[in-house]
Parts: C-alpha cells; sequence; structure tokens
C-alpha cells in the first residue's frame, strides 16, 4: 500500500467528526439539509465551472457521448439535486426509532434502537449526482460519508462536497464527517474497501461490474444493490389478458432500469394458447425477442437465443423466451440464472401461486403483478436509497432505515445476574 | 487455488440440497432434530471411537491440556449434545414470520416474510460441539450448513456429520445439505470464505485471533461474534453500594466469557468516595487490578496498567482500572478501547444516564446493571447464537431469526405500472 499515512488521517478524522452527527436531532439535520440545498443553488455558478473542467477532459480523452451527459451539470440539474434534497428532509428519521424492548423478569428494560452505522462509504462512476444523493441520505440518517465518486467527475464532486461541507459547518454540525477521496485515485478506492474501522457499511452504485469488483475485494461490509435479470413466468393457467398486460408492462415500461423483465419463460401447455399472442404483443411493442426453438416455430420475427441470453440484463428492449415444460423447469432456471432481484408468476392457480412463492428464492417473489413496482416508492418507503440483492441486513427496496444499525439500550436499578 | 473440482462440486450439490429445506415444515425439522439427538445418543462408541484418535494425534502432536478437553467427546458431553439438540426443537421456527406487510394503494399486497439464508458457513476450532451445535441451529432456520471445523478433530467431526447426515436422511430431509470440509484442509477453509454463489453467511467461532481473520480474508459476508472488551464507567453520582454490586458482578461472576467486565473507569471526584472500597473488594475476589497511578496510590495491590491493558480482553480474574477527569474522558476511552460489545454507566444522574446511552457506540450500552446480561437467554431468545459486535444484519444477542433473511412476496390481481 503506497497510500500515505495522510488517507488513514483524513479517515480517522472523518469518523471522529461522525461521532457528533449522533448527538444532532432531526430538527437540526434537516436545517443542514436546507442549507445544502440553499447552498446548492446559490453555488451553481462555481459548480458548472468544475463540472465544464471535467467535461472538457472527458472529451479530450474521447469518453462516450452517455457518459458525457451523466456527467453533466448545469443549471436546471443541480436545481433538480436540491430540490431532491429537501425530499430528503420530508423523510421520517429512522434514528431513535424503538424495533423492539421488553421489561425483563428481575425489571431491567431493554430497547432495540435505531442507530447511525457511523461512517458509510460509496464507491460510485462518472454521476456527480450520487455525490450530493449519498450525502444527503446519510447525513438524514446520522451518518458521516467517505465519498469515492471517480476521476472522470472529480472536478465537479470536489465542489459538491466543498459546498456542502461548508451548509453543514455553517448549520452547527461537522462538516469535517463528510469527505470525498478521488484525490487518492484508484488507490484511494481499493483502500476503501478494506477500511475496516474507518467505515462501518460500503454501497458501490453503478454498473453490475464496478458492484461485483466492490463485493469481491472489499472486506468492509457491503449492501450489494442491483443488477436484475428478471423473470416473469406465463404457467399453464395464466389468463391471457393478465399475462399481455404483465409481461408487456415489465419489459417495456421502462425498459433500462433494473425492475424491468429480462426473460420470459412460458409453460409448454400454455404456448400453443399464450405464446403467438405474447410474441406478437412483444414485436409490435418493438422487442427484440431471442427465443428458443419453440418460440422461433412460433413467430418469424425471433431471433436465436444464445446461452449468453439467459444471464444478460439488457437495459434494453430485448427479451429472452424459453418455453419450460413444468413449473419445476422454470423454478430450476430461475435458480440457475436470476439475479434474485425480483421473479413473477401469472397463474389463475392457487397452489402454483403459493408453491413460486416459497421455492423462488429472490428479493421480491410475485403473483399477478408487474415485476416494475419492486421500487422503494412504491413500496411506501419514501427514499430510494437502492434496492438490495444481497440476504444479509437488507432484501428488496430499502428504505432510510436500511442506513441505520441498532443497539441495545438497558435500564436497570441495580440488577445483578445470579 | 490448487484445490479440486471436487471442492465446488461438493459446495454445489449441498446448495442444491438446502434448496429443499426451503419447503418443509417446522414438524419435518423438528422431527429430524428429534432423529439427530437419538442418532448421537445410539451412535456413542463410533463417536467416541473417532474422539479418541484425534486426542491421540493431539497428544502425540504436543496439543495443550486445555485445548485436548475442548475436544474431548465421552459419552456424558455426547448425551449433553444431543440434549442442546432437544432444546433447539423447543425454540420457535422464524421461517415465515411476517415482518412486515400491507395492501398498497392499488391493492397489490405485500409481505416481507422471513426466509432461510441458503447455506450457512461455519468455521471453527478443535470445538466438536459447535458441529452439532450450528447444524441443528441451521437446519431449525431451514439453511444447509458447510462445516470447517479444523485438523485437530477432524476424525470426530466426519462422524459427527456423517451420523446426522444420517438421521436427516431417515427423517426425509436433505442430509446432502449439511456437508464437512475439514478433509480439505486449510486450503478449503480459505476456499469457503470466498466462496460466493455457494455460501451466503460465514459464522466464524473461536478465538479473536481466527474472528479477526475470517474478518479479513472473507469476501463472503460475515457474521462477526464476539470478544468483548467490557467496560463499568463508575460515574460522579453513582452509590456506593450499587457501583460495588454491579462491577463485582460484572467482573467476578464468569470472567471467562464475553460479557464480563475488563476495564473499570471511575470519574476523579467519585474516585476518593469509592476507588478505595471497589479495589478492596476485587482484592478480596482475588482480581488481579492493573490500576493507573491514581489507583495504585490507593491501594498497595494494584500492578501497574501497560498502554495493553486497556485492549486487552483478559478471559481472567484480572481488570484494569483507570480514573477519568470527566464524563467526555470516558466515553472517548471507551470509544477507543471498547470492542463495542457492552459497556456500562453506574450513575445517579439522569442527563449523564441518557448520555452515555447516545453517545457510547456498542451493541449493547448499560446504566446501572451488570454487563453479564448480554446474553440471548437473559434477553428472553432462547437460543444461544452469538453475540454480533458488527453493526449490519444483527447487533447484540442473536436470536434463530438471525439465521434468516426475509423475502418479499407480493401478491396482485393483475395490476400493472402506470
Amino acid at each position: 500500500m503506497a497510500l500515505s499515512d495522510d488517507f488513514y488521517t483524513l479517515l480517522g478524522t472523518t469518523r471522529k467528526a461522525a461521532r457528533g452527527l449522533v448527538t444532532v436531532n432531526t430538527q437540526q439535520k434537516n436545517a443542514a439539509l436546507e442549507a445544502i440545498a440553499e447552498g446548492l443553488e446559490t453555488s451553481v455558478p462555481e459548480i458548472v465551472e468544475a463540472n465544464q473542467r471535467d467535461l472538457q477532459r472527458g472529451a479530450e480523452e474521447g469518453i462516450a457521448g452517455g457518459l458525457l451527459d451523466r456527467l453533466l451539470l448545469d443549471e436546471k440539474r443541480i436545481i433538480a439535486l436540491a430540490s431532491a434534497v429537501r425530499d430528503v428532509i420530508a423523510l421520517p428519521d429512522p434514528v431513535g426509532q424503538i424495533v423492539r424492548g421488553n421489561t425483563l423478569a428481575n425489571g431491567v428494560r431493554i430497547s432495540e434502537v435505531r442507530v447511525p452505522f457511523g461512517v458509510v462509504g460509496a464507491i460510485y462512476e462518472a454521476r456527480p449526482n450520487v455525490t450530493v444523493d449519498i450525502l444527503a441520505l446519510a447525513l438524514k440518517s446520522g451518518n458521516g460519508a467517505v465519498l469515492r465518486g471517480g476521476s472522470a467527475a472529480a472536478q465537479t464532486n470536489q465542489v459538491l462536497v466543498a459546498v456542502m461541507q461548508r451548509a453543514i459547518t455553517g448549520a452547527g454540525l461537522p462538516g469535517e464527517a463528510f469527505l470525498s477521496i478521488d484525490d487518492f485515485g484508484r488507490e484511494g478506492a481499493s483502500a476503501l474497501m478494506k477500511a475496516r474501522g474507518y467505515i462501518d457499511v460500503l454501497i458501490p452504485r453503478g454498473s453490475a461490474d464496478l458492484i461485483q469488483a466492490v463485493v469481491r475485494e472489499s472486506t468492509v461490509p457491503v449492501i450489494e444493490t442491483g443488477s436484475g435479470v428478471v423473470h416473469v413466468y406465463v404457467d399453464a393457467s395464466a389468463e391471457e389478458a393478465m399475462a399481455l398486460d404483465i409481461v408487456r408492462n415489465a419489459k417495456t415500461h421502462r425498459p433500462s432500469v433494473c425492475n424491468a423483465a429480462e426473460t420470459l419463460l412460458v409453460h409448454e401447455s400454455a404456448a400453443e394458447r399464450l405464446l403467438p399472442a405474447l410474441l406478437e404483443m412483444l414485436t409490435e411493442e418493438g422487442v427484440e425477442i431471442l427465443g428458443d426453438e419453440t418460440a422461433r416455430s412460433q413467430h418469424s420475427g425471433v431471433h436465436a437465443a444464445s446461452s449468453e441470453t439467459w444471464r444478460t440484463e439488457h437495459h434494453s428492449l430485448a427479451m429472452g423466451v424459453k418455453v419450460v415444460s413444468s413449473m419445476d423447469e422454470a423454478i430450476d432456471h430461475i435458480a440457475a440464472y436470476s439475479t434474485h432481484h425480483t421473479d413473477a408468476i401469472v397463474t389463475s392457480d392457487f397452489a402454483n401461486a403459493e408453491r413460486f412463492l416459497t421455492e423462488v428464492d429472490s428479493a421480491v417473489v410475485m403473483v399477478n403483478t408487474s415485476t416494475r413496482f419492486t421500487d422503494g416508492g412504491e413500496f411506501g418507503f419514501g427514499a430510494e436509497v437502492g434496492i438490495s440483492t444481497q440476504k444479509l441486513h437488507a432484501r428488496g427496496p430499502m428504505g432510510l432505515a436500511d442506513l441505520t444499525s441498532t443497539k441495545w439500550l438497558v435500564r436497570g436499578t441495580g440488577q445483578i445476574r445470579h
């Protein structure tokens, strides 16, 4: 590790400053968030200027246009970021919520309450909006944050963090609890993944490759959010209209996001009845269909699926279609290829519905509804903290409470153990 | 990685078999646990014979007597293990518990239910009782298990797992969901720590060194359980009798366990009033006192503390004693040296009590009661799954529910997203 001691000194300072957030109440945090929103609004020229330098360097280095657009912060987008910070003010504060508690037989009172993690680490790519987003969510949940936003957005992130730190300090809260480590380059990102004792939890945001790299390398606990190879299984007894509605919505409503469906499985005894209509609907919707032999025999527009089809998150209007000989085969296919984000069955059969709910091991398992409902907003959580595809700590759509830990408070009157 | 493909084939078989546990109900799991208890009882000669081989090899290799005693399984201990398995039968089954749920505005019903993790990995040392303990807890919570118990107990573990697998299979459940990998040696243990996709969560059991090694190396999520550098802080306003009772109980009731106190902090304005009596009580209880200068000036039997004193979990009748000039210093000392397991304050001051509860960031924070109460049994959880000193997923005493994940079940009648 060639990193200077500076790196760990900074992480240590951040950790110590974050302890100061534990005694801050919701009003104070909300005031700091309002100061951040105002700080962003009044710093538009400064932010745009830094962002222009990032964009210029990106253009010189031949970064793709889509990436440049994600990098871009203009006045309109900065105002939208400020507005998103104000949305966080409106969210309930999870810190101090009592999860459970009771009085023991000897009169000792125990209660489990939500507390901040301490310091949240974030690793992401070329999305300066994430800098604002994560910092605001961390602050509201009482956490410090160490942000590694990637070299492409380094100038922008530096100014954003400086603006927000100034606002936090101005509101009387410890601005030093928030740190950007873009200056330390890739080495800094690697060190962050091993910074146990400094960072309590790491949140990667971005491509599936980035998330998997963080999950593989990190010894700090990671909250893995998700890529979605999402399935819709049309069971033998599925109603035609419902199957068409759900498959259409799951695939075409917003194909770029993680809860969009990627693979359609159809029971063979429903194939004759339903498959032609499903394939025709998808074709009309402009979906590129990658089908198995049966699907290809049913519709001329179907391309041949490859072995890669079933493990691909297309992020676009493309869909794998496979006919299965049984529900067992559908469940086995999902076990083999699903990223365990969301999988759905369309069926009229009660026992099959319950069996699917029990046997499919995904964060969200659905009967007769669109996979697009896997979403913090739709579930009523308010904030979009991400959708966890891991099994520890949080699974499925996450709310602000998932950025907290708990501790047990134990109050006695001198009790000892006998 | 020089491991043969066999290793991953076995892990794959285990994972697939564990899927079969998802559809098994509580009665079936309890019947399998009863079969295990009976299998252990009727296999005493077979187990003892294998254990003798481990003990003999251990003696030849010059293993310490304490370790040999931990290795030993005689008839009495095997009967006790069978009894511990029957205790697990009595525990409520967490699988299927509904954590929360509601009906969305569009009529979609969502519920978050407890489900097994899948496969639990365990890494431990020379304690064949852990083999039985973890397997029983895993089975009851619907998980498969991959067990790495260390070479010293390899023969014993092999027979134990074979006996339990036979019982599970005999009860109609998938015995293949449980695997011992002692045959693969240290390489197997290392590979287990990286076996993402095969193992959902890893539980290290044993010394602080073992746990830290697993935490450092593992890319599979770890449930870290704990070493306890536990503090009792006697505040300026503490009542003498209560302080004496709590410090005595916290230090001497069972000094070898993790919730025993290691460090006594005393506010300087209470030192004159309370410290002589505290030191005299500890001396009478046979405690070796490692004190700072003030403590040494108060009692002739106090040895000098070193910088190591404050970070040491003694597991014995030894205690560090330090006088602090303020509550801030006490809280800072705890922040610097605590393992964040359990820390307690003895005080008559309400504001100080609440401040200690808020600012000390440990799994369990106590006012006016003995640290010995940090225990799953005392908290009313029934099982002793361990005490988590990490912040993700579970913190503090863990119950069987902490060996489960959750998933969201979503039931609709054809709803799509607009």
